[in-house]
């Protein structure tokens, strides 16, 4: 971390904040300039409070130079984490295909594309049964039946299922639920992330819609602080002034991400994007940038879709798809070696 | 609503989906052209979802006329919303000042910062016991013990007080808050609003991050549809690409929101800025666009403020200021009249 | 095009408005509701000012719903555009990939990059003569001399050169040069536009730094109109919240303008990332996105380049990253055979 | 600046690069910690090319401490620029109050626009001849004919006119234009601020759609770099997700600037918001905030403008709005003595 001090700071300030940060256990190099001095300060200043110094009467600016998460950090852990899902696995070289509704709405459909997206070759089934939702006058999902129905579809194919939890006192229905996905919207609700970091289901998070890389994984960091690493992060596209798309998706988070962290990385251009039409050339955009997985919303009647129907592909879409990732997975992954 | 059809529409799709409207209590005008035909759809479209009809096969687009909120809709409701806190009250022309530190840190603090801001003018004490920070290894807030001395210093001065809430479960500590606050990373917390909104103080929603104005419309409406109408809008900046200021401060959404809602707009410079120097002016720019109520950071010891140190005014910066709110706002109540 | 009407409007303004539109050559079609009357126009809206209308007193909104871009509208054209240069061309299938340094620096630099990128599979050479810099300190650029240079080396590779121009006075110097290209600053240079719209080279327009895609193709317009129809569309980044990468790649651009229109598309990775590392993996996402030709920053120096060296890959990693994206681009082709 | 080292840098490559830096006459200060080398550079950065020293392979990161303008930088010239035109003056504590259309249409309205908005307060006429519009199909302004008109307004009015320039080939036609302003889209034009540098008449550069504070005054500083010091900054608003508003106006801007800069601050009101109902509360907040000046956009007739009518308001409106701004402007400058 860097401190630049303001023009001619008072010395006995300057002394009490050296000998505070030295208290810290950091290392304070000063560098005096013709009309500015700055310090340096070297040692772990991840919990170090940068608001702090920057309150300070003598002090211009603070920056850092150490990433401020730890646990997700993979200069700390240089291996890819794995997380493993009944008998699949996400991350560590292998692409996983999550796919269904975007929300759940009777037994008949989501058993009938779980089967569907499981031929196709789907390793986990998606499906809402707690939507969050713009507006309260808007369908809010199944809700407790709608976990039901999931867990109904999984016994019947064996997938494991993914869904989205808005509130901690949903939890204790998510037992038969493999992967807990926070929501864009929930992001940094910090009291959700620290219940979903003290028990060790996997938590998938969506980055949030105007979330900086490292405000993401510092919402990684307050699971991972808490115990659970099993984090699974999942670009799903960010707002900027462009309305033509629903969001715009971000590609580069994946090679970002890569480096930045070991947790595995999963792209949703369903939401991404907003138009059944986008979804096959993003997905395989994805693919082909990096990513571990990817979560597409299929549908067998997206016309009569609760939500999100636009965004939905069919079935016979997906199955072609799926194909044309999966090739190209392997044939980067090839190329690689 | 209008529903753009694409060139060509299968007949019979057509007329089941204007079977449909109908059915709805929806007057459809037809509007063929040379290429396209258009519906224009008449009544109450606000508790039509518009992805449903977006994702038949036959429509191209659907464009809102009416606005999606209702019961927060000043077309529906042309009085302005006063919402009463104790000896004061929010909206219907009067200038709010809430005021007080950023965090409770101890009883001291928060008396006296209480005290000085009382003495300066302010009418509602504001204080956060618990405290949404990007990091897990952040000051997170005294908790309750905070709200304890946020009672204590309400006791001793007779201000209402205003605080955070960050989960419903918090909601049984709040007996003795007078203004809930819905921070903007819980703008969407929709199962929170839906809480607040079955019980009845008044709730202050803060705007999410990249919230649109009718997104966060939709999240007072949340509130509203379950019954407790004394809902606070306050503006803090949103996100943009400069980073020069903390966040940027929209003080066009004062008289936006003037034009939309009966509700009450407040508006947050010191979030809004991140730079107390920067606090002042802004202060007196929203007053002077039409603010029914400012909430600012005052502490008396910056310097050593547990969080938001660098964004917080002094008592005797904000003595002044208040001076000159009140100023302006009485003088251009004066014009107006 | 939909007028929507304030409610009561003026009934002799509503007549005068309906003819006005009339005279236009539009039929317009009433649509009248409980509270609100719509106005459907039929007919070419594209040449009508929507601003006119939405200033009228009776008018509470406009709304298009035909795309203001005809010449650019693959709706017109179904046919891609094909644009021919040298011996290559853009567009129709293919991948064409433009590489060289963002500055030409002298002649051995510009030959020996030429020689390179040329071999490793590049077949036109990019180079900078005309710099923008946004400080008036840096170098910006040899001018008519990097011209030369950049003539040299096409000389001596055979290459056909893309390069910027700046402002309408250099376009005499650019007799040689095989594609002009428009820098992302200068976009919305209208007047640039015009002139490069009434010569014959091909055009490349870079997308604005926040420009919407309707606005990028209405810049297209602007050259199409006055008679050239060889326009090429770069993607090359826009500017969002996030600033670990220089710009976000908005890899939606490619299948969304794919969609839009007839016109090729290019994704500049190297500017959109602003790192080396970032640059194989957006390169190869944009390919499999589908994009008709990348154009690459490579130097052999990029330490020492004079300018953008953080971005530029060195020729060997753009040797592998050729090998890479063509394998991709024609395992792609196969399968859509 | 600051440059923040890899881990284990190449001694040789780091020694050449101290070297280096100290030929460009810096102090060069290290600081070496566990993991990483900062250097901390003393002296004048503002013309170190950033960028080449980030392409170096032992850097890591480089930040700025220093601001990279100077002639524009308030801590090199600490008082007030002050504008001089015709008999009044921009900047040093006066409101300058710009009124006029948005387009020059004919003799009859120039005149009426400018003698009322002289009624009125105004003392600089605004109206543009040529016009940047986003459609090659929009009206484009009368061009040289309309700076007559405008000339000939100025005649009947004694008031100093400012008008945009498109392009450097208009210059000549401006020799009676009292301030050029270079509009949003051109702020970045940088052969068009050279030439408007090596000129005499004063320069207004409108903020780019998405431009930075420091962007901004970059451009500010390739006017002064060539000799020009009579520039005025105006904030226009900026390009941010939010739809309702034309643009988001930044009132921020104003007392950034401030302390920024010494060059006075404009604000546009009417570009910003892009509706002529929120222009009254938006221009009175800018006055409170600080502004130097005010340009708005006045029409005698704005529903049959000929662009950007919404936005304009009638002279009876900016009648009272003069008063409003003045009786603001003289009480807070009462209230600062």
């Amino acid at each position: 971390m860097i401190v630049v001090l303001k023009e001619n700071p008072n010395p006995e300030q300057l002394e009490s904040l050296i000998n505070w940060l030295k208290g810290k256990g950091l290392e304070v190099h000063e560098s005096l300039g013709t009309s500015r001095m700055i310090l340096g300060l070297v040692g772990d200043t991840s919990k170090l409070d940068m608001d702090l110094i920057a309150a300070l009467d003598i002090v211009e600016d603070v920056k850092r130079v150490q990433e401020p998460y730890k646990k997700a950090n993979r200069k700390f852990h240089p291996n890819d984490t794995i997380v493993k899902v009944g008998d699949t696995q996400i991350g560590g070289g292998t692409l996983t295909l999550m796919a269904g509704p975007c929300s759940v709405e009777n037994e008949e459909q989501i058993v009938a594309v779980a089967k569907a997206v499981k031929a196709a070759g789907a390793t986990v089934l998606r499906g809402g049964a707690f939507k969050p939702r713009t507006s309260p006058y808007s369908f809010q999902g199944l809700g407790a039946d709608g976990l039901r129905l999931l867990e109904l579809a999984k016994e019947e194919t064996g997938l494991p299922i993914v869904t989205e939890i808005m509130d901690a006192s949903q939890l204790p229905l998510m037992k038969n639920v493999d992967i807990i996905q926070v929501g864009a919207r929930n992001m940094q609700n910090f009291n959700l992330l620290k219940i979903l970091g003290a028990q060790d289901k996997p938590v998938m998070i969506k980055r949030g819609m105007c979330a900086t890389y490292e405000e993401w994984l510092m919402s990684a960091e307050y699971v991972m602080a808490e115990g659970n690493q099993n984090v699974i992060l999942c670009e799903r596209g960010i707002r900027t002034y462009e309305t033509y798309t629903r969001n715009t998706l971000d590609i580069s988070a994946v090679p970002v991400l890569r480096k930045l962290t070991h947790l595995p990385i999963v792209v949703d251009p369903s939401h991404a994007c907003g138009k059944a039409s986008l979804v096959p050339p993003l997905a395989v955009a994805a693919v082909a940038a990096g990513a571990d997985g990817l979560i597409i919303e299929v549908h067998n009647d997206p016309e009569h879709a609760l939500s999100d129907g636009p965004q939905s592909i069919r079935p016979e879409v997906f199955e072609k798809l799926v194909k044309k990732m999966t090739a190209i997975h392997d044939f980067i992954s090839d190329m690689e070696d």
